[in-house]
């Protein structure tokens, strides 16, 4: 693992470190966000999945989260969202390949030598940050905006257990059936739409839903309300009964500005299960 | 002016506007917040001056002031730091020409015709923001960032009752001495240094001082302080008495991570005098 910067910041560490992935098979880089706590001892982990076209950079600059974790004494982490660099297979849509790995494994060519995001987020990241840092591996949350919050959940809703609560912003609430999914969803896992259903969090919700605690916050001016249909995850929690709030917020669009409008109330939200 | 983009923030609106400029000559950028309160009335102003390489954009993304602005009620304008656009003057180096104002009326060559960023922020902007949006022009403070820093403070102590208040992270603090200003002055005013005292904050501070409360916060590991010279303006305050506090904050460096962490701070330093 390097070093890429250390920079002071609310009284803890804004940390940037890049690691060569066995899953990805490429040079990966996140941020990570430790708080004073962390000299001490061990401390709870908040993973922050981050949307299309974004790097680990994106929420860590402009998120204002640090802020709210220094004040739970919580760490978080901002992976990147899909593999990078030369070999690594790409596409002029800016909604496939780099910065649009989808958080799935893909089978299809030419994206299955690096495009394994979902197995770089639940395992091979994990056992980085929990063999390198002073993180509690038995207090995790998840978050996410947009592509990052269809990841969050999908992820949360795979593997119980291992999340205390998991939120989102303005989630892509039902990647099958969205122009934000479709594409992508035939070109990493092809045509059989079987393999889709993991990764559609409306779709687990039914299925499965999550063992803990939701909050999903959605704009209502968001400009891509009709590739995010948050009408059919809303349904979906309400159909399973799903501890959690689906929240409308009047006005708010799809920007971080709106995600660091609502960033105290989550990290609130994760904070009351990370310490329960 | 031309609305770019508005985005709702904090129950506000962060906004993005532009407008043609009849001292740079030029089309200039600025962000706006302003907090729900302007929709019944006029509201008070903090201004944000940037530092080398930032547009109008860099603080409004990443210094996390819209949060504390909201809770006091306050707006934010942040100016872009020079003229810019085809037939403004530029240098290779990253601290001379576009976004690399310095807060001065260039009088030398290729600089003059656009570089005019002193009475911009001190004549043009204020006339366009007190004419079109719901602003107080008797409730004004000013605050920036090392060059940003650099102009508040040299602005606010040549206007004796304009700013209530000002406060800097991170300033440049005696240009005229320093290699972030040096070069600078001599392009922008020519080498007649008489010219530059109205530049440089630790001779102003020597010269008048500032008419209210002064808050200067320095990170002790900053990667600039030999051209930032803190000890000087930290002198200078002393030696005149003036009202104000003068902060080594351990740890932190030059970046925005720094500024995030006090802003909290300077806002309620703001707020205290804006609403005396």
């Amino acid at each position: 693992m390097k070093t890429i910067s250390e920079n002071r910041c609310f009284d803890g560490v804004q940390g940037v470190y890049s690691h060569k992935s066995k899953v990805t098979n490429c040079d990966m880089t996140f941020g990570l966000f430790l708080p004073q706590e962390a000299q001490q001892g061990k401390v709870p982990l908040l993973w922050y999945l981050s949307g299309l076209t974004c790097t680990h950079e994106n929420a860590m600059v402009k998120a204002g989260a640090q802020l709210w974790a220094a004040e739970q004494g919580i760490a978080l982490v901002f992976p990147d969202t899909s593999p990078r660099g030369e070999g690594v297979a790409d596409d002029d849509d800016y909604a496939l390949g780099q910065g649009a790995g989808f958080y799935v494994n893909a089978t299809q060519q030419p994206w299955a030598p690096h495009f394994q995001m979902w197995d770089y987020i639940a395992s091979d990241l994990p056992s980085v940050l929990f063999n390198s840092f002073m993180l509690d591996e038995e207090a995790q949350a998840i978050t996410g905006h947009s592509m990052g919050g269809h990841g969050a959940l999908t992820i949360a809703m795979a593997h119980p257990g291992r999340f205390r609560s998991v939120s989102a912003f303005a989630p892509i609430a039902s990647p099958s059936a969205s122009d934000w999914g479709r594409v992508q969803l035939v070109a990493y896992l092809g045509d059989d739409e079987t393999t889709w259903q993991r990764h559609d969090s409306t779709l687990m919700m039914r299925k499965v839903g999550f063992d803990g605690p939701i909050l999903i916050d959605q704009g209502s001016n968001d400009q891509f309300l009709a590739n995010l249909t948050p009408e059919t995850l809303a349904e979906a929690m309400a159909a399973r009964r799903q501890q959690g709030s689906f929240r409308l917020q009047k006005g708010y669009d799809h920007s971080y500005f709106f995600v660091s409008s609502f960033m105290e109330d989550h990290i609130a939200f994760h904070a009351e299960a990370l310490y329960a």
